[in-house]
């Protein structure tokens, strides 16, 4: 089956970068099937690249050597990756199965790429659905007293399971600073307002109370600071005076579900790059 | 010319309001041509219905003599209004010309029907376009000293004109207090944010800072509070990392005067009913 | 548990439908939860509006009696609906399984309120997903030479069923002619792009042949005319050069799903009413 | 004042293409601010690269002559533009104002970059509309007797304004087939409707008629086949069985001077590249 590398990679603006790798990809023969590109008029440069991995005559361990004196030359944080590798996403819930639901459709439907080694809750409830799917399911209790065990606990299962995402689909814990700093990056979660409205707890009754007349979820990464991390997507839909609190909940799934299933897969394609608290994605 | 009466009421929700409100226009013959409700969880009740006029063998007056017992009876706030009878919207702009543009063009093109008596302006620039249109313009220099004088100026040309209500098209000048109570509900502003987030200044740049993915305006009712009156509609535009502030001015112009145009046609349709901090539009 | 009764009606529009319904309403006590209304151009009225069951001293059956009256003299066609008594919704899939899964997580989440008695495929493939959430599964085989059995033995499983509407999600099998007379506004169907562009086979290979910027999916009441019946609901979705057919593919089935759930959800909250070919949704 | 270079093309796709271009720019020192490209699965390859022009030692000139080379190897269509030259767009329109006023708001407020030297109509309406901004208004009555002659004079009056391009703001004429094949990919039409749905005349009264709930505008290159060019850019908006022809006319305003004001900001700036019946937009 045909397999892509993707490069992704960042550096000080300069004139020379594209040509530098267009060129190094052309002197071995690689064949592109997508790339962009962004000038930040802070001054950096972001670039991804897919390239059929059968046109090149080696593999990411070699292109990674060869590359690294262009990557030195231009100051790069760069990676390779091989499309044939799919992403490992931990995904952890509670009791809501919206999210859950359709990232396991999607997987099913390979909508886009990824695998899933196992799913993490805190809840019994959602076992069934998981296992049919042929999807391992641990049931890890969180509760005020065994927080910190909870979390080593689930930190051990994503570790084992050689998680390379965590994905919170509506998980409603805060997940510990420390782990959130051990996996920069690597933690995604789905928020049920339209940040930076309403963080925190119970979005959709703030935004009744508020009045407004969209509302919205937000997929961003996890940092120590609570829905503060950089946003990777959004999207909103109309609510009216006759919405309650209880029926944007329910309008709400929908695009929740929408926006984290969009989020992580610019996420596993490599698109997503980081500038300060803010993403750069490269589709 | 073919003209309609709107009734729109507001009363504590009871069985049999609309049973009397519909009799009592079939009693007299009353073509309803459009009406809505909504009925709130809290126990109000919003209703708002359009009569043929030359159905009904009364004007404003008389209509407004008889249903006054049934509106007793229910506890209404209420009222009624001729659509012949345009509102008269007084306009206060800056120096940007979006939103006045936009308005111009609906009122050129009965978008929707309403009057402009005059466009006051705390700067020169726009007066030759919309002197072109046939419409007064008044030049209300607002300087840090003379805000109270001023201001006093602008609500004296706003009487004047009989303006029904007032809006700020951009008008980049805080209301004073005292104004925004005296003109409870007549006062509309076009905020470039979508609020709750980004109040007061520069939004696009706070937005940008934050890294949203999209960005919106907010049209609401101006209260003493900045920023934080009633919203009457809102609306958001996608945007990325390729967006600089200045580019997101550019395309957050389209959302603006869209918002405004659509927030002041359910004013001047009398489709708005205020419920506390929130708007029941029934259109 | 509180349930309502909704009335919808259709009728010759005149001076007091309105107060009459609502009248009657009033008079026994009846407690208006929700209504709307349309007054077409055309000189017809339809209204629906929903009571609380709790606040009639009478059942639907007494209601339809007393209720006559008031009907004939209006010469409505009309119906009361409990919301306690659940549509009865028989879907028919092929091998797809995006809009099944759609609706099942729905009615597993009570998104909205209906029940699937079975699910009725030409293939295999989806009876282990159906039969998970306990519902009954009944493959029908179909092919060239026993399309009259088939479609007999599919009429028979869903009159046994008890099946209030038929749902063709994504079914890929041309319903007969003499089914869908017996069947009027009763069968639904996904069509996998925005009608009357697209009509037949292969929808998204036509869109990309003609090089459309938006891609959608309408949902209509299946009638003896191929793509023809009555639209329900309809939605697009941006795509642009880069999408090839079956990336189009993949983007559609969001929409699909989408406008297939909103179509039958207003068709089993009784909201759609007929207008020669056209609808009328009051929501 | 800052201009930049964009060159744009399109060629067989082939190993080396990207490294090609993009040596050459870093060769002479070309500081690169946007560039796209897009791989088709037949075969195709486009690219857009803007280029700040005081980066280069040279001028557009000069560019092509050194450039040929690149050029002829990979068997590029291809050209490079100076953003400082404005492109000159010649606008015709009937009696209805609304893509024109919002064209000149656009140029007036800079929102893309373009010139109108002048602007032609069947009508004498819109003068002092477009005089009042300083633009000369040609008057070429058409009319069933004269249709060459006007057309002649259209394009006379085109060709000394040193027109870029023909934009069909709402001109309710149809270009003679002659005139189409003098002026490929240079005359950009907006339709009233998402086409394939709808071509012809009144497709607002065809869209009441077939109850579709969502109506639209197509921007597209007019062709001698009536409203069957290459589509730029397609939205719609959502209707529903309270609007009635007029309504969607109204509502449908909005839409087509979206779809048409970038539309044309696509083609000023040298993002649409053809491809067949196809157009490839590079943002």
């Amino acid at each position: 089956m045909e397999h892509n590398y993707v490069i992704s990679l960042c550096c000080p603006d300069r004139i020379g970068v594209v040509a530098s790798v267009s060129g190094f990809i052309a002197e071995h023969g690689g064949w592109i099937v997508e790339s962009s590109q962004h000038s930040d008029p802070a001054g950096y440069f972001f670039m991804r690249t897919e390239i059929r991995a059968s046109s090149l005559p080696f593999g990411t361990e070699e292109f990674r050597d060869r590359f690294s004196r262009i990557a030195e030359d231009f100051q790069m944080v760069w990676k390779i990756c091989d499309t044939a590798v799919r992403r490992k996403v931990v995904i952890l819930v509670s009791k809501y199965d919206h999210c859950l639901s359709d990232l396991l459709y999607r997987w099913r439907n390979q909508d886009f790429s990824f695998d899933i080694p196992c799913v993490i809750s805190n809840h019994e409830d959602l076992r069934s659905m998981v296992e049919w799917h042929g999807i391992p399911y641990h049931h890890v209790p969180v509760t005020k007293d065994n927080k910190a065990a909870a979390f080593a606990e689930i930190e051990r299962l994503f570790n084992d399971a050689g998680g390379d995402v965590m994905v919170l689909a509506r998980f409603m814990q805060i997940i510990p600073p420390d782990l959130c700093e051990r996996l920069p990056g690597r933690i995604i979660n789905i928020h049920h307002s339209f940040l930076p409205s309403f963080v925190g707890a119970k979005p959709y009754h703030q935004a009744f109370a508020r009045g407004v007349k969209l509302i919205g979820a937000t997929c961003h990464y996890v940092t120590a600071d609570l829905d503060a991390g950089p946003i990777i997507e959004q999207d909103v839909i109309r609510v009216d005076h006759s919405h309650d609190p209880s029926t944007m909940v329910r309008l709400g799934r929908d695009v929740e579900k929408n926006v984290l299933s969009r989020g992580l897969r610019y996420h596993v394609e490599e698109r997503i790059l980081l500038q300060g608290s803010r993403t750069v994605i490269l589709s």
